[in-house]
């Protein structure tokens, strides 16, 4: 039996970060957490519907530009610190009529999630993991000092939205529905404070092949002069002030004849994230093991929904070990000039699995040949999962059908 | 003769961080930017005004909450990639209508200023040292990758812009007008990437005095664990990126039963900020030395214009030195021990200064002897700088008149 959205008690609890820094304000916050999740949170059964009064025409697949396409509605939930959250509502996409002063415009004051919402070959539509997706975002919201809620009850009320507008899930293979849960401060005043007002809207859209034109190996910069996230900071949380710093620092690598960043950490220059994905590494350690090793979640790494599935995924296979350690550029150049290192990826909601095939560091280029593996992990991983994305196999529990 | 606002060229020319790990960036940005700066800047010249249809009426200034009463007016001005910077408008404060998936809302693509307009002794308007803050502005445009403009111009229009609302301040003692500059990102599109569109606007509005019934020193929770900012990141920059990720700090701050948080950096516990303020500390020295010292301009310091004002006058006094350096908790332990530390103080626009009387640290409680010193330095940079913001004494380049 497949698992559905609406069979499911989808109720997300609290599970706060395993970052040390954060581990003591987490505590302290749960009392009013657990308040708040109990008692103040939004409900689908209070959801609302004002249908779209003009359906707008869809784009063809193949002219799709990732983030620049919306579907016909939204869902939108207003919380005031008085009246706690407001009932849900999906209405057609419409411009917000937001105070100049408001927090999320003046202090970043704002979160996000990334998800996706696939049509499968039996033309069912299933979603991922949208508990995960909940999980971090009820953490990202503890975080950033935002209201949180009942991410189960946020999951049935995207499930209705993505069936309203099922139309706009491309058929052409490999596309799906990118789905944008925001939460914003909106409170109009200047004082850096917890917001008293907030806005938790959820924007869908349809997005094309990611690997229309087969797999593209990406180039990275890795500069040790620029640092994505810090112990003690926020890099754990999908808020939107990890990601404002890193857009001239990817326009900086487009400069330097590179198309991503490799974010480096430390003295070591640990490898920690690829762009805004997770970063995979396979290799032959230097006991002659073979690994997939990724880094581990510290506090700098942000918990992704494919990096937790890829790891689960992967050890059921046998033939490596997959471990979460810390692993550093001079560990990396050594492997490499031992022909050691197998594969490097990114893993994220976007792409699922992006190979790399160079990493530009301290002014040279070093050649990484995840191309040139027969039958890669990478690969591998990006078939598992885009079988259980679009139902090709048995039904999974990874990917509830919105019904 | 007094510094009037339109007597002077106030063109101000880029000027980047001294940070290291900025500067390789600044050096390949320049370009872009120069041309930005000579060609498309939008001029004074072109300013547009709507005067708003209905004025409101303005508010005692005792009953004034910082940052939650606007003036009339507000100022805007539009930019987009392909055309450039349109004409700056003065018009009535109104609500924006922006698409819920701007690059602001999402990746916190945006940043802001912080400046006062001062009802002087003479009644005559002077602003502080605007060109300071059109430097970093423009600084900060840099690093998020927002457009960025000819400050003199905007200081042109925020000069207009305050005289006409130049009766929303107040009359009161120690009242001012603050000024909030802001710009973001404004395209609606979910790219990680340089925005095409953003919008500038100027928010004023009447504050209330800062010490309204005396001095009142604060408290401090000094937690190595939360750290604000770190090299490689924009500690330098005034982004909202720098300020979201404190609230939730400041509200563990106000649980633990302390007011502010003292932001502590690296192993030895570098004193760095205090809330959203520069850190000065008078002491003797482990010489034997009198000095006031603060933390250097290294990338993670935000580089105050208050704090800058008072290393400029204090240097001119004599009898002590002025020195900018790092200094860690375990130096300033020492010192408390050996009645070496005489005052801290927090500086910035909405207080000039804020005296320190005790600081919580590694679960022990310390007193700091700032409210106890005769005749203190902090008292005195309050006293002078304030006399130079009210046109107390002779006409001052730091407080051009707006005419």
């Amino acid at each position: 039996m497949a698992a559905t959205m609406f069979g499911k008690n989808m109720q997300v609890v609290m599970s706060c970060s395993k970052s040390k820094m954060w581990r003591h304000l987490a505590t302290s916050l749960s009392k009013s957490q657990l308040r708040c999740m109990s008692q103040a949170t939004f409900k689908f059964n209070d959801l609302q519907i004002e249908p779209a009064k003009n359906l707008k025409s869809k784009p063809d697949a193949d002219k799709l530009v990732f983030g620049k396409t919306f579907s016909d509605h939204m869902l939108e939930v207003y919380w005031t610190e008085e009246k706690g959250w407001g009932a849900p509502k999906i209405c057609e996409v419409h411009n917000l009529d937001i105070h100049p002063a408001i927090k999320a415009l003046h202090y970043a004051a704002e979160l996000f999630e990334g998800m996706k919402a696939y049509r499968g070959v039996d033309d069912k539509i299933r979603l991922f993991r949208p508990e995960e997706n909940m999980k971090r975002m009820i953490n990202s919201a503890s975080r950033a000092a935002l209201p949180t809620f009942d991410g189960g009850e946020l999951t049935k009320c995207i499930a209705k939205l993505v069936d309203m507008d099922k139309d706009w899930i491309p058929h052409a293979p490999d596309t799906s529905l990118y789905m944008r849960p925001t939460l914003i401060g909106t409170e109009p005043s200047l004082g850096v404070s917890k917001t008293t007002e907030a806005l938790l809207f959820v924007l869908i859209g349809p997005v094309g092949p990611y690997y229309a034109h087969g797999f593209q190996p990406v180039s990275l910069m890795a500069d040790p002069e620029y640092v994505r996230a810090w112990p003690g900071g926020c890099g754990f949380a999908k808020m939107g002030s990890n990601y404002g710093p890193t857009i001239a620092i990817q326009a900086e690598a487009v400069r330097r004849g590179c198309q991503q960043v490799l974010w480096l950490y430390g003295e070591d220059h640990q490898l920690t994230e690829v762009g805004t994905m997770n970063l995979f590494m396979h290799w032959i350690n230097a006991n002659g093991e073979r690994e997939l090793v990724t880094p581990p979640l510290d506090g700098i790494i942000l918990p992704g929904v494919t990096r937790k599935s890829l790891i689960e995924m992967t050890k059921q296979w046998g033939g490596f070990n997959v471990v979460e350690r810390t692993f550093g550029m001079k560990e990396v150049l050594q492997a490499l000039k031992e022909n050691r290192v197998k594969e490097i990826f990114g893993a994220g909601t976007a792409c699922v699995v992006s190979p790399v095939e160079r990493i530009q560091y301290m002014g040279e280029d070093y050649h990484i040949p995840t191309m040139e593996q027969k039958d890669p992990i990478w690969n591998r991983c990006w078939k598992e999962l885009t079988d259980i994305q679009l139902g090709r196999n048995a039904p999974h529990a990874w990917a509830p059908v919105v019904e």
